[in-house]
C-alpha cells in the first residue's frame, strides 16, 4: 500500500513538473491573443441575448409535438443560415407526442379551492368524469409503504420536503407505481423546487408497471403542504382530479444542425449543443433555450472572427430532450460513423459560468484539459476544468463511441431550480451580460479544444 | 437660531439626565419579571400557529363580500370566545362588494399565450365580448404623456421597473384616469412586487373621472416586461382582456371583537388589532390573518397569565381594509365616545419584529416610550420604539379622537412584496417562532403601555 502510494505521489510529482508547465506556458502564450479575441467578442453586445428573448417570446413553450416548437425550429434553421453557418440542415427525429390537453385539480373538502396542477409527461389522463377521493398525504416511500393499507380508493400525495432536486425528482418520477400497487386512484407530488411561490413545476415520469398505470401530477409547494397540514390536524382532505393527457402516435421533428467547417483534409468533429424543445409552462428560456443559443452563437464567433481551425465545429440544437431524448438518440444513429473528437453542452442554465465539466469519468481527458485553466481565467479566476458530466443529449453519442464529453457548468446559486420546467423559466431571469459569459466559456472551450 | 440651538440642547440633556433614566431603570425593574414571563409564554408552543394555518387553510382567502370571510368570521368570534376573551361580539360594519367574475387575458399576436392576471379592486367589467385591441407599453406616466397621440383605441401597459411598493402601486392605484383620457380602452399594469415568478398581485384602484372609465389589471413582471420587449423590437402584441368585475350593492359584514377587561373604575382602553379581509389569490396569511391573530392571542396570553392591568386590552379584527377601510371607520364612528389611551395595529407581514413605530407624527409618545427599550431588548437587542406609523384600520379612530397610535414593524429583508396580494401570501411562508416573537413584542408593548 505504501509503496502505491509512493508510486501515487511520483506520478503527481511528475505531472507538476516543469516541462509541463512550459508546455502549459507554452499553450498560453500561443493561444492568449484569440482567447482574448473571443472573449471581447462574446462581450461586446448584447445580440445573443436579444436572439434568445426573440425565441422565448415569439414561439413561446417549445413543448415536443407543438406547433410552436416546430415554428421555434425553422427559425433556428433560418437564423443559423442568415448567421452564415455552413451545411445547415434539419435532421429527421421521430419525437413522443404526449398532449396535456385540459385539466384541473379542486380540493372540494374542507373547502373549495382550486389547486395549481400540471399534468406529468407520460402520465394518463383521468376518466371522463374526473376523480374524487379523498386525500392520503406522505413524506416519502418509507412512508407510503407503512401506511399501504390506507391508500385504497385514495389519491395519494407526496409532501417531500425539498433536500435536492435529485432526492425530490424521485417522487415525480416513480411516485405514481407504489401507490397504484397499493391500491390509489391517483397521486400527485410537491413540485420538485425549492421554493413555492405557487409555482407547479412539470417533468416527466415513467410507470414501470403497465398493469396499474394511476394519472401522476405536480401540485404547488404551497398546497401539498396545506395537504399535510390537514391530515394531522384529522381534516380529510377531498380532491376532484380532471386531466385529459394523452399519449398520440410518434411525430417527425428535426435537430437543427449547423456547422463552421475546417479545410483540413483529417477533419474531425467537435459537436456543442443544447436542447431545443422546452415543458409547456414557461418558455423555457434557461432549459434550454439558453444553451441552444450559446452554443450556436459561439459557433458563429469564432468563424465571424475569420480564426482557422483544424477541426469542424458542429452546432446541434437537439430535439425531445425532456421527454424522450429522441434528438440525441437520432444523432447518435445518423453519425456513428463519423470521427467526433469532443462533444459539449450547456444545459443547466445560463447562470454565470463557473466550471468546464468533463463527463463519464474521464480522467486521462480531464488530465489533458487542465492546460486550459490559464485561458479560462481569462473570463473568470475561478472557471476552470474539472470532472462533471456532459450532457443528457450529448450521452447517447459520447458513450456510443466513446468520444470526451463537456458540459458548461453555471452557478445559479440554486436559482436555476426556482425557475426550471415552471411558469416562470423566461427570458427576464436572464442577465444579458451573464449570458455573454457563458458564450465566451464555450467559445474559448472549443476554440482551445480545437486546437489540442 | 444659536440661542434655539442652545435651548434644545439643553432640553436634550435633561432628558437623558439620571433622573431620566433612574424612572427607566425603576420602570424596568417593576417589569422585567412580567415581561420575561410574557415572552416565555409566548414563545413556548406552536399553537398560535396553528390557529393561524388553521384559519388561512380552512376558510382560503377572506376577501370582502365573500362567503369565505363570514365563515372566518364566524371562526374568529367563536375562537375567542373558546379563548376566553370578555365581550366577544361582531360589530355590523356594511362593506363594499366588488365581484372578479371570470376573467382572462390573452395575447393573440404575434403569438398565442395565456397571460396570468387579476382584476384591480373597484375596475369595471369588459363588455361581454371582451376587449381585443393593440397593445401600447409605456414605462411610466411621462412616457405615457409623451405619447398621448399613440393609445387611442389601444390597451396600453405600465411596464413599470419596480424600485418600491409606494413607486409601483400608483400605477395600479391610478393607472386607468390618464390612459382612458388619453383614448385607451383598458390598462394593465405590472404587478406591484420586486419578483416575478409568475405571479400576478392583486390590489384597489380608483377612478378620478367617473366619464372615462375603462378596465384595469394587473399582469405579471414576466408579461409585462415581453410586451415591452416586443414594442421595442417592433411587434405590435395584440390581447384580448375579459374581465366580469363588477360592484353590487354594500353587504352586512363585521368587526370581530374580544376583550381583557379591567376591574379600574377610570378604565381607558388599549385596541390592538388587524384586518380579517385579505385579497383573493392566496390566503392572506402575511396580510394580514397574522395580525389578527397575533394581535388576539397577545391580548389572550396576557389575561391567561393572571396579570392585573389598569387598562381594558381590546382586540379589534377589523373588516375590509383592502379595499374601503370600512372596518375602521364603523369602528371609530361606533367608538367615538370611549375613552382610549392608545391603538396598536400589526399589517406588514409577520416577519421578525424589529420596531414599535410611533404614529402620527406624536414626539410626544416617542419620547415617553423611549423608557419601553431596555424592556423590549428582551425580545432582541435591536427592537426599539421609532418614529413610525401606526395602521391603516387604526387611522380613523386614532385620527378623529387623537389617540396615540402604534404600529408593529417587522423585517421581512424585501421578502413581504414577494407574497403581498398575490397566490403565494400562505401560511408556509410564516416560521412558527417568528410568529411568536411578534406575538411577544406586541404582547410586551401593550402590557407596558397598560401601566404607564
Amino acid at each position: 500500500m505504501i509503496i502505491r502510494l509512493t508510486i501515487f505521489a511520483l506520478f503527481l510529482t511528475l505531472f507538476s513538473m516543469p516541462a509541463h508547465s512550459d508546455d502549459a506556458e507554452e499553450f498560453k502564450q500561443k493561444h492568449i491573443d484569440n482567447v482574448r479575441m473571443i472573449i471581447a467578442s462574446a462581450m461586446k453586445d448584447s445580440s445573443a441575448w436579444e436572439s434568445l428573448a426573440y425565441m422565448c417570446d415569439t414561439y413561446g413553450p417549445r413543448f415536443s409535438g407543438t406547433k410552436n416548437l416546430e415554428n421555434a425550429l425553422a427559425w433556428m434553421k433560418r437564423s443559423m443560415e442568415e448567421d452564415g453557418l455552413d451545411n445547415v440542415r434539419a435532421e429527421d427525429v421521430m419525437i413522443p407526442v404526449w398532449v396535456r390537453g385540459n385539466e384541473y385539480c379542486t380540493m372540494l373538502e374542507p373547502s373549495v379551492a382550486k389547486l395549481e396542477m400540471t399534468g406529468l409527461g407520460r402520465s394518463i389522463g383521468t376518466p371522463k368524469e374526473g376523480i374524487t377521493a379523498e386525500v392520503f398525504v406522505v413524506t416519502g416511500f418509507d412512508d407510503l409503504d407503512a401506511n399501504a393499507d390506507k391508500v385504497k380508493g385514495k389519491i395519494v400525495v407526496y409532501d417531500i420536503p425539498y433536500i435536492s432536486y435529485g432526492q425530490a425528482v424521485q417522487y415525480r418520477v416513480h411516485g405514481a407505481d407504489p401507490a397504484a400497487e397499493y391500491g390509489a386512484v391517483a397521486s400527485l407530488v410537491r413540485s420538485s423546487s425549492p421554493i413555492g411561490m405557487n409555482n407547479p413545476h412539470s417533468g416527466s415520469m415513467r410507470y414501470k408497471n403497465p398493469d396499474v398505470k394511476i394519472p401522476h401530477a405536480a401540485i404547488t409547494a404551497e398546497d401539498a403542504a396545506m395537504l399535510g397540514r390537514m391530515q394531522k390536524r384529522g381534516q380529510t382532505p377531498v380532491i376532484k382530479l380532471y386531466m385529459e393527457a394523452d399519449t398520440l402516435p410518434d411525430a417527425l421533428s428535426a435537430n437543427i444542425v449547423g456547422e463552421y467547417k475546417t479545410d483540413n483534409p483529417n477533419d474531425t468533429i467537435i459537436v456543442v449543443g443544447g436542447h431545443s424543445d422546452s415543458w409547456d409552462l414557461g418558455t423555457g428560456a434557461h432549459d434550454d433555450a439558453s444553451g441552444c443559443l450559446a452554443t450556436w452563437k459561439a459557433v458563429k464567433l469564432i468563424k465571424d472572427l475569420g480564426i482557422k481551425l483544424p477541426r469542424t465545429l458542429r452546432a446541434v440544437m437537439f430535439v425531445n430532450e425532456e421527454n424522450g431524448v429522441r434528438g440525441g438518440k437520432a444523432y447518435a444513429e445518423a453519425h456513428k460513423d463519423e470521427p467526433h473528437a469532443m462533444m459539449l453542452e450547456m444545459d443547466g442554465g445560463a447562470f454565470p459560468p463557473s466550471r468546464i465539466m468533463v463527463g463519464n469519468k474521464n480522467d486521462s481527458v480531464l488530465a489533458m484539459l487542465q492546460i486550459f485553466n490559464p485561458l479560462l481565467h481569462e473570463i473568470d479566476d475561478s472557471l476552470n476544468v474539472v470532472p462533471g458530466w456532459g450532457g443528457v443529449d450529448i450521452g447517447p453519442m459520447s458513450r456510443q463511441n466513446n468520444i470526451p464529453c463537456l458540459g458548461l457548468g453555471t452557478n445559479g446559486e440554486g436559482k436555476y431550480f426556482w425557475y426550471h420546467h415552471g411558469p416562470s423559466d423566461t427570458v427576464d431571469k436572464i442577465d444579458p451580460k451573464v449570458f455573454n459569459q457563458c458564450i465566451a466559456a464555450i467559445a474559448v472551450t472549443i476554440y482551445l479544444y480545437a486546437n489540442l
